[in-house]
């Protein structure tokens, strides 16, 4: 077997084990070490000697300092690592890195679903918003008979998405941190994907009220001219008697959007239109090496091409803050930056943990040693663009707010895709090491693989191997380009794995604010 | 029309107006004043003259101070009460009361089964235990088909439930206060319901570990003498090539399950053997005058049955403090009392609200005027026993913890009703005046109305009608005793209106810790 390492920078002092099943002690490295330890497949090499104290460099920064003196060809697993401390968020440098100008991407387009507000659709989907939990169970009841009754008839339309969660009752609604979790709900519901037709289930008594969630003016004029207004079906209302009526109130609401949803028709619309969010999850070490580099080349073409790409995850983002905060486009950005994690850092505080509270067992089993390290190569998802803005938990991006975009979020896989939707995400990029079967019913999700091994085994769950980069078949820059075009694919009506195996994750709100 | 008021306390300065539609001003009550204002059904009058600044009075107990003088005949609403501070946690009598004591209650059974661990189950379920939310869309694809494939040639078995929820990765799972969730799930999975057989889907990487959340020896033995150990499909597991082997997993390992299950049969088990969770929600000023009351009744009958019966809902029992400290069994059960509740006042400190936070839009609408006036009607649900034990949340109930119990929750419906599962509950009674189709997958939901007119049009959601006490049809103590009866025929198979339309909520985590 050819031994093949990676390294990701030349002051780096281990590199990462690429071979399928690690290296056994003993493997010469070509041009380095002999390895002393087993080294499993993801896991650090030292490339040389690493005196006790000293940093362990890879990405080129100190993902840790050494525990005890490290000799060359010694597994480098975490326990041998002293974390280091976060960087203080006081003294960064403001946008002070301008990245070269790249020119622009023309050309590309995709088939989208042009909504009234100009913003496209990549599915054409029937939301049914709730305001409370409450209502979970009959929505879900109603759900499977405009599935099998309605949508038969109604052609153009691509399915029905039941928008439930575990907030609108019991809870601290007048908490200052309660803004989020109702914000993320309003902008949910008008997320591209739903042709700007919403309609809501309410109970009648909760405390998140129809129109606290969508306030007079935030709907989207559905018809040209015509202000749709607010479309509620109140399970209290007196007018149902019975179970069936509300069903039946339910489904005649129904009918009325997925009437005007089913007269849309894909159209050519720029790229320019795509809204990406980009997300992380079951990470391992080749995350990093692989599949995230190949993201960051995307996300430089989607910013090229005039497109909007949210990245995200707080804790994931927070060891590299030096390296967004230089990026930032301009020091109000830089500062919102700061805004954001400084935040989050004080949310983590008030549970008593920190940042390092992130990494997984998978994550270390994969080779991650620490956040540090998992931030580095998160992080790489983002590109190489400057940073264009900055985006509060739940807040929706304007449609003048686009290019490369950091969106403050938690890194949970589901609270960070919940919020991403209430961004205004119409396509979803997810990479996975260790792999995950993650899927959202509101927006398609492309998922990249960082390694061969699982897109052999998850041949029908993975949508694109990024794995090809470590096994030497492919460039990150043709990766990159291959994954662009995915998008515009998928964008364009072609099917996921996990649309295809209709395999979707809950919504899950981030509410800091108490329950009650 | 004849006016119908009612009046809880013989101090009290106030009645509720109990009649459909409220009565019009000018309407003379019978020995009382002539209204002055309409006052809509479950609002409160004046049925004397109440100086600004003097207590409003209503069970007994000052639900707040006139903020002006209010004349006799006028509408008593929320606008016109100062809400009292909260009852200071120090000082409290302890265990002071001892309620007279009653005599056993014998002979009462239920058809039920008998779980290996002594406890027994009300339905004969397989559960699907997942250690985090990633799986849940397998989970979802699994359970359809086991539900359309398998469950048909295990005609003993009631039905299949999934035990999905938000958790499990993304999370500070060290941060002091994850411990509820974690002992929340580890607790359901091992509910009465599910006869001892636990089969769990674990993705792999997830900070969550199956052995974390059951760790050896928690599971009750499955077979007599036989140790079943933990039953884990992992769905990164190297021998899972491609979605449809994930399946196929699952429903492997379900048959091994519903093998055992099909072969249990009902068998006569002494009323004790209840362990009833109660609830209110979708509150209004006739909880506290019709259903709570009956629940009340019901609870006594439990109690001297043997069987366990949980109240809880922290802030709806807050203002009532001084009555659970002084009715407590022992100066131990009111210091345990004091503890949780002051744990929670501090909660809700940290997100900088208080015990008001709890109120509704549909409380308010509904008669009440604040979370004192509701507390007074949440808290008669517990009856007149003493409190035995008081339970944290997510914890479980040892087999010899019987009687009244406070079963310390957030009052949220999903979240009380998550942690009184993990509790061990295999019956829940809910209450609700506003009307909600509230349900959950595990276990039976009775739920009783606290008005007729709600009954009537809600005719196949509600299961019992205590409306019937407002109407003067019924006594407390007759709806009580038929609340008992109700009981024990649900705990025996007869199936609720949730359960008849498949009507069922979310499993909702109390999670205080933040996520990551």
């Amino acid at each position: 077997m050819q031994p093949l390492t990676l390294r990701m920078d030349e002051r780096d002092n281990v590199a990462i084990v690429a071979n399928d099943g690690g290296l056994p002690a003993g493997t010469a490295l070509p041009g380095g070490p002999v390895l002393l330890d087993k080294v499993p497949q993801g896991h650090k090499v030292a490339l040389q000697a690493i005196p006790a104290g000293a940093p362990v460099l890879r990405y080129g920064v100190a993902i840790g300092f050494a525990k005890q003196a490290i000799e060359a060809g010694r597994w480098v697993h975490e326990k041998l690592l002293e974390m280091p401390a976060a960087r203080a968020l006081e003294g960064l440098p403001m946008a002070t890195v301008t990245p070269a100008p790249q020119p622009p991407l023309e050309g590309f387009t995709f088939e989208g679903y042009r909504n009234p507000d100009g913003s496209v659709g990549t599915r054409n989907l029937l939301a049914i918003t709730t305001t409370v939990q409450c209502v979970a169970g009959v929505v879900a009841h109603a759900l499977q008979r405009i599935r099998d009754e309605l949508l038969p008839q109604y052609p153009n339309v691509d399915g029905v998405v039941a928008l439930d969660h575990a907030y609108g009752c019991g809870v601290a609604i007048d908490a200052p941190d309660a803004a989020i979790p109702i914000r993320t709900l309003r902008h949910i519901s008008l997320n591209p994907n739903f042709g700007g037709e919403v309609m809501v289930v309410s109970l009648g008594c909760e405390k998140l009220q129809p129109e606290r969630m969508l306030p007079p003016g935030t709907i989207a004029i559905a018809e040209a001219g015509e202000d749709a207004g607010l479309d509620v079906v109140r399970l209290q209302d007196e007018a149902h008697v019975g179970f069936g009526s509300m069903i039946d109130s339910i489904l005649r609401q129904a009918r009325v959007h997925l009437e005007r949803l089913n007269r849309r028709r894909r159209e050519t619309v720029p790229a320019s239109e795509l809204v990406v969010g980009v997300q992380c999850g079951g990470s391992d070490a080749f995350s990093g090496v692989t599949a995230n580099p190949a993201v960051g080349f995307a996300a430089d073409l989607l910013v090229r091409a005039g497109a909007t790409i949210m990245f995200s995850e707080n804790t994931e983002v927070r060891d590299a803050v030096e390296q967004l905060t230089s990026r930032a486009a301009t020091p109000e950005v830089a500062e919102a930056i700061v805004r954001e994690l400084g935040w989050y850092d004080r949310y983590l505080e008030r549970g008593r943990v920190d940042r390092s509270a992130n990494t997984t067992p998978g994550n270390k089993a994969g080779g991650l040693s620490n956040i540090v390290e998992k931030a580095m190569g998160s992080i790489v998802k983002s590109g190489r663009m400057p940073i264009a803005h900055v985006l509060p938990p739940g807040e929706k991006l304007r449609r003048d707010q686009r290019g490369l975009v950091f969106a403050a979020t938690p890194a949970s896989d589901f609270i960070c895709g919940t919020l991403q939707l209430a961004a205004g995400m119409n396509l979803h990029v997810f990479t996975t090491g260790r792999g995950t079967p993650y899927g959202l019913a509101a927006c398609p999700v492309v998922k990249v693989a960082t390694r061969s091994d699982l897109a052999r085994r998850w041949h029908d769950l993975m949508d694109l191997n990024a794995g090809q980069v470590a096994d030497g078949a492919k460039s990150i820059e043709e990766m990159g380009w291959a994954l662009f075009r995915l998008l515009l694919d998928v964008a364009s009506g072609r099917r996921t794995w996990a649309e295809q195996h209709r395999l979707h994750n809950a919504l899950v709100l981030f509410n800091p604010a108490p329950v009650t």
